[in-house]
């Protein structure tokens, strides 16, 4: 039997089918438990350090959250200029000694690799929280978690994703997920800022099915989901380009209009401009819903690297 | 029955006298609980987040002191610079994913009117601990329950308010309260800090006796209550002004001794110079019983906004 | 019999035999029942706040830790930024503040005598986790605990102290204690950085056994322990002097093997270069095992000062 005790969470693609299952029923099954007022208790007693060496409340609440609504607690960095690190500590020797207090340790680094690094230094449980521009596995788990939710299953579906496809992490992590759960995608962005060729790559091998387009309103009209991602203005060597093209990568309910009955919007958050907010009203406007996901999805994480599920 | 379950507690005046004398007598009740050496469970497996889009350390803790003794845990973003805010967020997207985590929200933000936009945004109960200019209506709420357990009543009582009553919107919310409730009010303050005329004319619409003067001393020989609030130096345009009045609306042992004997000494902290500290030791000082005071109240508006009590 | 119900903890010179005996043997205790996978709830009901008015993770999340592991809750301020200092508010007020929240108060300042300053403003039991060049008791505790744990006793060792011996408060406050412990002690330091001769002469009054060296080798070749601390460049007026002596105070591998076998190794943490990284894997590299002493150790503070052992 599949059994997760004793892992790392460092990213998503070392994680076999079957452990993807088990994450996705466990979060399921806690969720349901808690949907219909029960407590859980599976991590009474038990730590959560959370290591922020770069702020990021959204993330840092949803795991502490997901730790508290397990029964156990929580210590906490949340602020990288409070920690032992402006003082020459080393990643590894900060690691040993949050060892020494807690079961299971979170950490956010703006060094790509630092997660690997870190649980390379302790024998406790260690999940990546984000490393800069490495991967941020528990986005992409709570992202397919809410397309199970919001649409039954992920087989099947065909995904839009539109945006920066180029520096983002967050679809970087999602899109070997998919694949592997069978979805079909399109890539949707300006040319600047298109997916890297390797990853197409990759992804093509075993036969899924990519489109790639500049066209937002062509790829909503045949896609079950929409998945948004930021633009920023910083990418562009040419400011003039951005102002150009911004317009056309914001989601509003014209477009959803025209798009095909019932899709799914989703967006990492936090959003600035990319989806209007009229559109909040909409019933398959599901991004809060998708932040709301990511507690279940880190409750069966801790519950599962423990051994308490 | 009067209930506030499912309330937002942004202002006082919305507040009935029956909801009023709730809050009051729930916090009562739970004091003599705690102090009993009894433990309340009542928001056992609840969630209260506390976002300080400005620090206020006294505040947060009293919060957060009031939940863990009600049996609750606390998610807490104490400082502004680690919220997503920075990144561009808006104040109602950041609230509806907080949403997502916790069962309650307070929220502390340096702009007036963000409490409400914030409470609109989501269908959680949400607290305001003070929105800029605005309102603070926790602390007006404590004061009185202080007057209340200080002298037993606050009907018929005389209270001086002294000190900058212009900008203080800790006064502002008190003074209503204070109307309602039955006090007789005393205005000390330099004529150029005096409470602004609107709220002068709304507290005598009704009958209220309020008189108004710049006479420390001669107020506090008719008052039951001082409450005594600080002079910022920034709200002269003419510094020397300043050093002329500041020793006026300093409360010291002479001071004291010509008072109105028994009169209970307030402040809503934190303290400069306004009270010298020969004070402390008189034992009608309560300010620090005062901020003491915070704890059951807050415990009592948390538990009756999640229908707990 | 003795008992530490209600007293702070500011310094180590005011603890009995009998009081430092009760604490290595409470926390021993405690830690039994931990390793063995039991729960403790003497501080279930009761809440600790920690004060940071200087950052210092390490030691706050100990502390916090140590709350938590004994069925506690804790509030915090992890940030000299967010707490009402920067508002004027004397140290007192703001502990008698938050003595109105907490049942027992960890303090961490910059300034020496602090903690004497905070403690003697409140009631409830006070803890110095560090006030500038003063004290900081809970860590010389938590070494001789690490000692009593690695050596089996303290009464008898040779203990080598290298590196800065002037400047530490951690070695100051620890001398004290080996010498009531039985330990004799050989200072290993550049002669700008000598232990201060006024504590030479208190510890050999009563005939400690006290050798001092600038050759850390020598010393470690006779010792049972030594306990690296870091030099800081900026203690040297000429900085090519510090250049010139920090190769001679870097403990590595080669310095180990010539050492007395068995040797035990002890840092107070943050390392920066004082100890090479390839001795992590030695042994009787004690120090990260040294920084988990800090949680037992701070427990059986926690339970003896509340009456809750």
């Amino acid at each position: 039997m599949s059994t997760l005790f004793g892992r790392d969470i460092l990213r998503t693609d070392t994680l076999s089918n079957e452990e993807l299952k088990l994450i996705l029923s466990t979060a399921a099954r806690f969720e349901d438990v808690t949907r219909a007022g029960g407590r859980l208790r599976n991590m009474e007693g038990r730590l959560l350090a959370t290591l922020f060496f770069e702020p990021s409340t959204r993330t840092r609440l949803s795991f502490e959250t997901a730790m508290l609504r397990l029964g156990g607690q929580v210590i906490s960095v949340a602020d990288p200029k409070t920690s032992s690190a402006v003082k020459g500590e080393s990643l590894a020797d900060s690691m040993r000694t949050v060892e020494g207090y807690a079961d299971v340790i979170v950490i956010r680094h703006p060094q790509k690799g630092s997660a690997q690094e870190a649980a390379d230094a302790v024998a406790v449980p260690v999940i990546n929280a984000g490393d800069g521009a490495g991967q941020h596995p528990t986005q992409a788990l709570l992202d397919v978690y809410t397309m199970q939710k919001e649409k039954g299953k992920v087989d099947g579906l065909t995904v839009a994703l539109a945006g920066d496809l180029k520096n983002g992490r967050t679809v970087h992590s999602l899109v070997y997920l998919l694949k592997r759960l069978g979805a079909r995608m399109i890539f949707v962005s300006p040319a600047e800022l298109e997916m890297p060729p390797e990853i197409v790559t990759d992804l093509k091998t075993g036969g899924t099915d990519i489109q790639i387009t500049s066209d937002l309103a062509a790829a909503m009209r045949s896609s079950d989901v929409v998945y948004v991602t930021r633009i920023q203005r910083e990418r562009f060597e040419d400011p003039s380009r951005y102002e150009c093209l911004k317009g056309s990568y914001v989601v509003d309910m014209a477009l959803v209009c025209q798009a095909k009955p019932g899709i799914t919007i989703m967006h990492p958050l936090p959003r600035v401009d990319e989806i209007a907010t009229e559109v909040d009203a909409y019933e398959g406007a599901a991004y809060f819903r998708q932040a709301a996901n990511g507690v279940p999805i880190r409750m069966a994480l801790l519950a599962l690297l423990t051994g308490r599920e």
